[in-house]
């Protein structure tokens, strides 16, 4: 769902973005969503160069390239709505790359539960939020979001590591739980430093918003999307 | 130019590939091609987390993509042609990771010449050999050959660096002789090993070829090409 600019050029917006606030919790939104894209490049990047044969490699980096192309189409959102990319992504980068550097993997499979898992949660975050949108935003958001079918790899391969040496599995299962508390930590930090997001969540007058029941939902529903995702490996969470 | 399906599926391959010999030629030569563009992509990824600033990196990753599109485009051709994508690839792995072994940039401005340089010269080498072969082949690697507007960047950006420290062109100017030594002598290792690939330079019967003076005229282009393009980048050759 692109928007369609007019005659002069310019993209005419939703009425949510006559409220200020709503208009900068949604540059806020994307910007930690683009760099959380450009660090997933990265990471990706990075990890296909453990790839155990230049196949796995390939998806490897099949899947970076796609992450970086939703990182251009935020990056070019961020432009029509008047902000800066790389300053709506800079409150979000310690956040990230902290992230990112307490959760290096050590092992081909940890790369791929990392990619599977951590992708997951973060596409289930941002999907719950989304809901709560503007039509554009929420179009824009569930696309960069859509799964390209590099799912169905990283499941294949974790559960042939799994069946080649079960004990891969119990340290898998731990590293599971560690990106999830890691995941957890980080997004607090974001909400406790960012009103602007937090205010999104909220919703406004004419908006309707999450209370804290709400969330208390979302992150009910998160932690068994997070298990649902874990069986799928093999693993328990 | 792609070639067309006819009804059954299958794909009308020019006449020159009913030569076995020829046929293996180009299945090599668009292996090395393939290899090439997937260490391109792990290259240019790897040096874009030395990149000083975000737009910078993001410049690179993108760069890093576009190699990976193009060989995604070089393995579906050799699907197409009959053959293992990664079969193809294999003999030249040993080249092209001893060529980037050798080469790896360590500051952000050998990155960006080793980018620039290396890549039009193994682009130039690879033209002057497409010149020799059927269209539906020369069209698909003028296409993944095609220039996608880097250049401007990596030239602007290394001139800004040797403006800041001019003793920065003296040691980028030693930088470029060495990338083109060691090009030359991976080549060289490549014409000796696989005689599928001399043989295509060489021509056939029905097929017209380089002899020795041809191949040393092409020498002389490639290296007039690399001093343009070091001058482009205000270093001396």
């Amino acid at each position: 769902m692109s928007p369609v600019p007019d005659e002069t050029g310019s993209v005419a917006l939703p009425p949510a973005f006559d409220d200020p606030g709503y208009a900068a919790g949604v540059v806020d939104l994307l910007g930690a969503l683009a760099y959380g894209e450009l660090t997933a490049f990265d990471r990706l990047a990075e990890d296909s160069t453990t790839a155990p044969t230049t196949p796995d490699k390939v998806e490897l980096a099949a899947m970076a390239c796609a992450e970086f192309g939703h990182f251009t189409r935020l990056r070019d959102r961020l432009h029509l709505l008047g902000a800066d990319p790389y300053d709506a992504m800079a409150p979000f980068r310690q956040t990230f790359d902290r992230f990112h550097a307490n959760t290096a993997p050590r092992t081909w499979p940890e790369s791929l539960v990392k990619a599977y898992v951590g992708d997951g949660l973060a596409s289930d975050f941002y999907r719950e939020v989304a809901a709560y949108l503007d039509d554009q935003t929420r179009g824009l958001i569930l696309e960069v979001l859509e799964d390209s079918g590099h799912s169905a790899f990283a499941v294949d391969r974790v559960r042939a590591a799994i069946t080649a040496d079960p004990r891969v599995g119990g340290r898998l299962a731990l590293w599971g739980r560690r990106l999830v508390g890691e995941a957890l930590t980080q997004a607090q930090s974001v909400a406790a430093e960012r009103d602007g997001l937090t205010a999104l969540l909220a919703g406004g007058v004419d908006r309707p918003g999450m209370d804290l029941a709400a969330i208390g939902r979302m992150l009910a529903r998160l932690t068994e999307n997070h298990a649902r995702r874990m069986a799928s490996l093999g693993l328990s969470s």
